[in-house]
């Protein structure tokens, strides 16, 4: 009997931060083996990663990315995980897999490893419902359906365009709450896949996300973290903000829940709260800011959209602190990288061959 | 050693419509004996409806609603369930656990009987986050907190009005979905509890269903459903509407989940296609008049809020059916009723022994 074809083999790439050799990738082998990998190297270009055998992958490191982006490399942050979103900008595939080095396979509750990868594909494939809620949770799924009162008119659903997983173990935590709360861990297995509603933000978490690069991409950007910056940790969150304001404006959702992976290990609170320190007062004000955010109806690409919400930064944040000037600049250029690196039409021939990465291997 | 007091024995009713002898309670003994029962029968009064010895309760028919209310009896419906919200008006207490009498005691997926009580009470009793969506679901819980990105400003959360718990076997669907999947069976143990965020409406189903009757009590308007009215099958989803609204403008938390019981028997889809008929035509436009109702901030309680309701209901949705002109007034009636019942402060005094039910048994 010939093995099934895995789930979209040639239309998602499996984006992975690292400043380390990749031995984590041996759990995840049965599962990410047949898909291609962009590894983003973070820290200092001379290190060599160790990626295991038999893995298709290309690697960029900082000195990849100053290359390939020249001055625009700018808004692609150093020394932080965010240096991931890099990732998203080369990749040529339809949908993007995004996870952590410290993420391993989970078990569900009757002890089978969990393929997230294979579930993140199914939410993604499946529509959303943000218009309305659903009490049983994914009407889509096997054995469920829309319960009574459910407006026939919105039972199509929406496209989806962002699936966010979640973490058994370690629960991602601020820094306050892993100082307070050091020994937690998440040992509940919550067996659902739920749309978050239209005009709600969400945490979104870097560690376990995908989303379609088509939908969604150019809303994906991780900001300015890390080296040089304010605040750290705050990446992930400011893609989620932004990606869900944009969402709603064009009738895109997201979904949380399933799948889990397993978190193995809880970063240093100290460190974090270092990082944190601005963002947790930043965050009062950026909040109500992107809830009472819209966009114009003449926005009807993400790029547009980005680009508005770019203006709308740097108008109303900058006055919390300059960096948010910056961070909106730095928005601009994501644009302009993002539209450089994947080109429609009639730009297509602008693409140089020069612009591959430094280090592949099939 | 003394069993502990069961939570809120003297603080909260539990309201059964019924037709029929209460022989499902033998399985709710465990649970529902210390508690005061309201028991609303409907249909034929001359009906004796069977209690099971041991529960302390009252029971009210149509005979008593006609005496008790007067002419504003007309704003209960008759041979419907909706009656039971004439439980609500009649209790004294603060809070109300609603239930129909084909819903039995679940299992937890570790075999364990589900005291659906206690969990509803532990819902009403803990805040709600609606204004952020928590990833990790209920940050109250044991186990769980809020994630990295929620404000602390948030962490607050606002008093929970309703908790509106989910059913495993039968799922609550409409005809339509009965008519077409007439063996689905709802097996799927979601360990979750959950709060409906700010701005989006759900589909509020009575079968297994709690409030706080100080907090929301007079937004629990079942409507005029059954006896010579054009619609069934819509009460509990016309009085989620209304009460979503309406905490939404109050700053009050609705949440969803935990705890499931055992739905024992599907209703004849044919029966409720018939019922419900209109209310899927209805709901088309029904839906967004409430998902774009705001209310404004002159009011302050929960019946300043449902009478501002009430008028925006004969305003803008008459237009449908003549129906709605109708159901506007009886939300007044049902208003004028409740404070009648429930008198606050100088209004005391009016209460008159008189009003008591036909038939107690302590």
């Amino acid at each position: 009997m010939a093995a099934a074809t895995p789930l979209l083999k040639d239309e998602l790439d499996i984006v992975i931060p690292t400043i380390r050799n990749l031995d984590f990738l041996e759990m995840w082998r049965p599962f990410f083996q047949p898909y291609h990998l962009i590894i983003v190297q973070d820290g200092d270009p001379s290190k060599i990663i160790e990626v295991p055998e038999g893995f298709d992958y290309e690697l960029y490191n900082r000195n990849d990315i100053n290359r390939i982006l020249g001055p625009k490399a700018s808004c692609i942050s150093f020394k932080d995980s965010a240096c991931r979103c890099f990732g998203y900008m080369v990749s040529k595939k339809k949908y993007i897999y995004t996870i952590d080095d410290d993420c391993f396979v989970a078990k569900d509750p009757s002890g089978k490893d969990i393929n997230a990868l294979e579930q993140h594909i199914k939410n993604l494939l499946c529509p959303s419902t943000p218009h309305f809620f659903n009490t049983l949770y994914d009407p889509y799924r096997d054995g469920a359906d829309f319960v009574r009162g459910y407006p026939f008119s919105m039972r199509e659903g929406a496209p989806t365009a962002v699936s966010h997983g979640l973490w058994l173990n370690i629960p991602d935590y601020d820094a306050p709450t892993q100082l307070v709360k050091p020994q937690e861990r998440n040992t509940r297995y919550v067996d659902a896949v739920m749309t978050i509603p239209k005009g709600t933000l969400f945490p979104m978490c870097g560690m376990n996300l995908a989303f379609d690069r088509d939908l969604i991409g150019p809303a994906m950007y991780f900001g300015l973290m890390g080296d040089g910056q304010p605040i750290g940790r705050y990446d992930d969150m400011w893609a989620g903000w932004c990606t869900k304001v944009i969402c709603d404006h064009l009738g895109l959702g997201i979904k949380t829940g399933l799948p889990y992976i397993w978190h193995s290990k809880a970063s240093n609170p100290f460190v974090n709260l270092k990082k944190e320190y601005n963002g947790i007062f930043w965050q009062e004000e950026i909040i109500p800011f992107f809830q009472a955010a819209t966009l114009s109806k003449e926005c009807t690409t993400v790029q547009q959209c980005y680009l508005e919400l770019s203006k709308q930064v740097k108008e109303k944040l900058s006055t919390i602190d300059p960096y948010f000037t910056k961070l909106g600049d730095a928005m601009v250029t994501w644009i302009e990288a993002w539209d450089e690196l994947n080109p429609t039409g009639d730009n297509l021939a602008k693409l140089s061959i020069a612009d591959g990465p430094a280090k592949t291997k099939k």
